[in-house]
């Protein structure tokens, strides 16, 4: 599933659930969970360029399958900042979604799955939740000189979250 | 096989043999086909986005089966130029191969199949050749203010070619 390079990924990244404890909504589940294992959220595979606009980033995210609470297992998520640039999506196996939101926290949605393109335009922070129970494996590129901002989402989170309830899968 | 989005293509491009004579190394065999014919090479289907560098084109290209004289079936191929920006070359379907070439002429081939990635550095020129017997659908992404070198190869071509001969494939 993971795309093909002649040459070994130079950085794997694991995010595991201590990672992630501000971001899920349901705390006493994390902790719960905690309590028992750390288990890993996503795996991010990363070709070293060097981080100038000419370059593109291109990663390979695993992320896995399960939940928190009700919550599924979602990446952290983030905005772009200096230059704040676009972000392509492509979906490689597994089905999941993409939550976009805007600055102003409006949240929209999107489909990914295998050979689906979702493009998170400038000014848009992004979070890919998988709704499955095999892998979601994703291809994101960007350009490589991107700035990051992750607090935005650590302290706002985003608008919306996808859950199981009652076997459903629902946004709140 | 074309990757899935919510709003219809913007543009649709079709290069026919007529708009590759110069770029097939057989002349007489370019001309006995558009003497009876002039099939479509490839089809590319483009998402409309701002031409701003923080914006990134994401074009999905269908390189059909086929064969000029010994020649496989290719892609015009250019540099990029101011800036001059990598592209991301990610196989969907069919199988085929990327030249890479440099200003001074090196010339590279990479693999290029579905979950397969192929890096085109700032400085490389990209050809796509469809080696097999199918349709090859790749999609290509780079900066959206980056502009393109055609002439470049129009006037010197790739320093490789992929060719059948007696039923297998081969570089010359």
């Amino acid at each position: 599933m993971i795309p093909n390079l002649k040459e070994p990924y130079g950085k794997k990244t694991y995010r595991r659930l201590s990672d992630l404890v501000e971001y899920f909504a349901d705390r006493k589940a994390v902790e719960a969970i905690l309590s028992r294992d750390n288990p890993v959220v996503y795996e991010v595979y990363e070709h070293p360029v060097p981080p100038e606009g000419e370059h593109l980033i291109f990663a390979t995210t695993v992320l896995l399958s399960g939940k928190v609470g009700e919550e599924f297992y979602f990446t952290k998520g983030h905005f772009h900042t200096e230059p704040d640039g676009a972000e392509v999506i492509i979906g490689m196996g597994g089905t999941g979604v993409v939550l976009l939101q805007d600055r102003a926290g409006r949240c929209g949605e999107e489909t990914l799955q295998a050979n689906c393109v979702v493009y998170s335009s400038p000014g848009y922070a992004h979070r890919v939740v998988n709704t499955s129970k095999e892998n979601l494996v994703f291809l994101s590129i960007c350009r490589a000189d991107i700035g990051h901002d992750y607090d935005t989402i650590t302290t706002k989170g985003f608008a919306k979250k996808i859950v199981e309830k009652e076997k459903r899968i629902t946004t709140e």
